[in-house]
């Protein structure tokens, strides 16, 4: 019931819940033994993934190393005649034949290795008073801090207590691009629309945020929200610091949404000038100030 | 009511709940307006206080910068005969006379300045499923990462979410020694004996935990606890890897808490060996496996 | 008079002889009280500007981050049928209607703001006694420490007391290439031909240097230098480890000055053997010398 | 007998088995006082080599900085009408005339300068019991530690002692390109095949190794290898994170080597599954293990 | 037969010729089964121990992360009434009764823990062509690169192959301080007097090397050495950058040598003047010169 | 005329004006040719000295590599009966004899070596327009940016040009330890007193800064002042993170200057509160503001 992934170092037996990774270079064959799957998958060059530096989060939270789960050695004897090698190799595919399988190592050490990880395991963390974070898994860094060849983050089961916050994500502009898809259940910021297997995608500066209905229903009782518990859904995103291409299967899909944008249709302005001790003349009359 | 802190960039009017900051070198004097006052104080030589990076929790949480607020410039000027100057240098307190008052400082900038904190305003981030993790501020590191010449940690109010997890601070040894305090309120790992005003001291590996008490009322539910949030209290601690020498004043002081140990007494094991397939005598046989 | 420049920060004033700087996202708008307007604009990507650490020059001089301005926030309300939006993404340009302003933002913190500094601002410096110094603002940093995405350089007034030094620019082959615009004044280096609103470029590995006039002028009274003051000019750099592209508009102008390299025209070698005590067939003879 | 190469630094002799280095942006020009030469030449953008930190290894070892010569300054006076200047910029050639030498540089001062280096100086490590490791000169290293833009890395006579080892060059897959030449000398992984003057190149993640011939000769006898002496051989290496491409010189080039791949023809496997003491099916039931 | 070292995490027999680190803060007890045992212990304060980066020897060499073994975890269940536990607290003994065994741990997970390390298992690296380097482990650096607090470096079997080289140690002063034992058999530098079981100690810039017999029998030959290969032999050093202070009880001891300094009486000057082109004079007269 | 010191890689001629440096570890002799001398010496324990990164400052300034100059290597052969080493260990003076010179090292390589810099070399910068730096050589860091072990700093000959300036140092409390010394010609800031041979300590904290005099003549045309130049002068600071202790033989001096503070009796406040638009009682009413 999942996918069989044999590699080089050993098989990985992946159940839906669960990622797998496979680092570069390395020979691998992938069998459904369950007939057609869907998933999604994201292939990247210049790094490998990490776990960040827990920072003040200390020992114990997020994604713990001993989760990620690599396969016992496996290996296939004896002649396997024609078998077929797919290699890719800048950007186009070579095929090569042999007499033997390539999953014939039957031994090894070190950490470079083909691994799994199950999502259920994830410990996230947030504010636990007032206020809004990112339960993020940082991973994979390029060279410049705070910036991501591909971050992969999730959005697990878990408690929200924020008090006097607006607890889905809040509207912003990204000077990175995100992925998302729906693994299982439903997805606290889309009140209607995104579905498990879906994908949406928000590039580089373009402004984003909950639909309509899901603000109008929260804003609504902003001040009066009691703890509450997400349960059976599994959200990720891929964020990236480089602008993705979409591919012309994507764009010609019979299932693209071209109404996307009509989600957020009919946002108004909550903003009210009361309590607001000067007008706005007067703002435009005072100089700017020093930036520290 | 407070404390007023005259320094020389100005006035601070430090209230209960609060905590001020004089970097090294100015000269200030401190006023009690309503008699006497009662807090805690901690000295530190060799680095300044800093915000940790928040590492993956982002962008908000925890102490925010625009939270610490500093004076505005203030001074005094004309004569003031025989001000008494007192400084400490090596060690030791010194005295100088002048005839002007030292804070006639008329402007400033920079940020090397006396602030304060209203310990209200810190946002606590926490797990939001189980597990147990430190909802800290990390300041004034040493040059070891991990190590700090003192770190300034409180336990605001904080709603409790963690399921299936033993939510009091757990048992465990330090390679920091830790000196605790009670602001205001109830601290959640002592069932009594811990009042405001009062201070705790576990020197560098010495083991320490919840009281009897509280571990029996808590294990007793540690599956079936629902959110809860801790209100009305405020405990700190300042944990230092230097371990701290106890002056005479505190050792002969009457309050001194003689039978502190005994709140431990009583602590009795709930391990069950049901569920472990193997005895004991099996498991020495095993042999010792690679650390990787 | 200047520029108006609405942001979703505030509006900015930036007047001649100030620089004003938008960061990636920002939308904003820009007001000509004055009719047409002329100036200098450079687009990045990858970095933020940032002020260098000051190394030995230590804690007062070059560009003080008090001296970067914000803006006050200012927002507009109510409805703007129509309002168009223009967004940059991947090289093109992109637009968007709506019926209300982008300049709707209430209140804001953090320091991912625009804002602006004054170039008379800067406090420049150099030798005080012998030899030749880069009086700088580094900024914007790539990833390889001494190589820059975009350094923005000014000379504005200043003392020249260098002794025994010639005291223009030296000729050099830069890895980096440079963009020189002239605000108001005269350039040092070229004796005529470099006017207020023009610009020139040397890329990457071209030598240059001052002018044939400005070199002799200057060399035949190196030895007897008075102190003298630069006064009344501001020229400016921007110098990239990137080699830009010339758009046809600059290499079809009327403007563009064909006859730039005869500057250099007639420069003539002013070295004498006299002092040398080898001819140049022993230095031949001479073998390597171990680089440590 | 060599190569005379002029520069604005001097001239350097450049013998057979010496490397020579010009940094960027250098005016050169390179006599051959014997006619016909032959040998090979890397250029890169990006960075400058360097040679690695020595780590564990020491104060001594590898190439040492005294051992990398830097000519005497060495200058031409006088006119030389129509000196053509060639210069590389953006990729293309580009010529300039003037009537005199470039190499007119009488002094300087400072270290980017060309240099050479013999490459017989090289002080060689290996294991000295068992294992196998790499002798390489680590240079002009990328951004990302353990990624280089181009390592050069040679193969000189030494001692082989490592005991119970498989002492050639093992059989991998490479995330670095490597490009392989021989200067004079026989290399010990090919038994026939490659000569001096000669050249390999295995792009990223290719499989390679010693061909079939000196694997079998080295398999027989991997357990009874007393110390040997590798002498009168230089190998060398150019390994890059880019992958190369290969021009049309060389592809129609009738020294192409199109029966390479024939090298390892015949490889067949030598494992025994004598002293397993489990079942190919008893293995696949084992769970996967936590990668720590 | 070894050391039962008892420990939280499990138990480990320590064998002669392993090693075994336990960290800060551990309960331990060592069991002799043997009766009387003889060996080294090191204690520090301030860091842990870890394997240096190799550097420019790669992926293999030196000690391997897998080689270093913990314990399979062990505890014990049941009374034990007046169990002592003595701990250590700054620099002094107390002691606590309890009547249960603190090897009570039934699981644990995290890499804090005590191992232990074969020194056969050690992979030495050495020059394979000329020149002397140094085959250390180095471990729990201080702050300052180069300097640690106490390196853990060992002189195991191994081929000799320099040619034209002093093998044996060179004469030097250490900036740190050098404490040397030999585990079995005979270290290569001091031809007589430095048993199994014994000590030596080389304070910090105390001059010292091998003794007058080792280095007129091996500058005899230097220029004649064939291979030759080290033996059933382990000396080890505690190389530290503190001096470290020596007790009474060694200071006392019977087993003190003190003619020690009588190993080196008799060295002699080697040095001979021909090929040297200068006389001292002439020497004398020469300037300084720079130092780049 | 000078010192001779003679060292185990040569010796150096070090004239008055000139500093030398001697490494940890090297014997030396130091002769005085001329009879008496005089001088300043420091000693360090922990790190070496090093040139300051020049940052922004560039390429050329301050303290130049080439001008640091070591010795040509220098030997003594033969007998030397009874020639007495003194060594320092552990704060105390040790010595032994030997017949031969230590002195006897026929060549060497590295750059580990005692060395001399002419203080005249040192190019100063310093701001060109307006307010106040440090001229200064920065050495020796500790551990902690900003904070060193020993700085060495000089106040060499240079053009003051600062406009609207107080151009003396500025009064200041340090959290660094400032010993001065005046090696010839007059100090800026200390009108009288300040002699040719003299030192001051100024410790952590302490307050200091020009001479009532000096202050009163300088502010009086702080704006009316022309370029002038500091002709044939030379004071140094030694400048330490560490308290120096101050011995016996200074502290019982004839020469000690029991009225040091003398020197600023007289300073009186020149702040006028012309121009300030708000009364005191004005400002006390001000609430605190937020630090960024």
């Amino acid at each position: 019931m999942g996918l069989w992934i044999e590699t080089e170092c050993g098989r990985l037996l992946v159940s839906p819940g669960e990622i797998a990774v496979v680092p570069q270079g390395f020979r691998f064959s992938i069998d459904l033994p369950d007939g057609d799957s869907r998933g999604y998958v994201a292939e990247i060059y210049g790094a490998h993934f990490q776990l960040p530096d827990l920072g003040p989060i200390g020992a114990n939270g997020l994604a713990a190393p001993r989760d990620f789960l690599a396969p016992t050695a496996w290996f296939e004897e004896g002649l396997r005649p024609e078998y077929t090698i797919v290699q890719k190799f800048g950007g186009e595919l070579f095929t090569a034949k042999q007499d033997f399988s390539p999953f014939n190592v039957v031994a090894w050490h070190g950490n470079y290795v083909p691994y799994k990880y199950d999502l259920q395991k994830f410990c996230p963390y947030n504010t636990v008073l007032v206020d809004h974070g990112d339960p993020s898994i940082n991973t994979a860094p390029t060279d410049k801090p705070g910036v991501a060849l591909l971050d992969f983050v999730i959005f697990p089961p878990r408690w929200l207590v924020a008090e006097h916050t607006f607890r889905p994500p809040y509207y912003h502009r990204n000077c990175m691009s995100e992925f998302m898809g729906l693994i299982y259940g439903a997805y606290e910021a889309k009140a209607d629309g995104f579905l498990p297997g879906g994908a949406s995608l928000h590039s580089c500066m373009t402004p984003h945020g909950p639909d309509t209905t899901t603000y109008e229903a929260t804003i609504a009782r902003v001040n009066a929200m009691a703890p509450s518990k997400l349960t059976g859904t599994m959200a990720f995103m891929f964020e990236s610091a480089l602008v993705p291409r979409v591919c012309h299967w994507a764009l010609e899909s019979p299932f693209l949404d071209h109404d996307y944008y009509q989600c957020w249709i009919g946002l108004k302005s909550h903003f009210s000038r009361i309590g607001l001790n000067e007008t706005n003349a007067e703002q435009t009359e005072k100089k700017t100030e020093a930036l520290e």
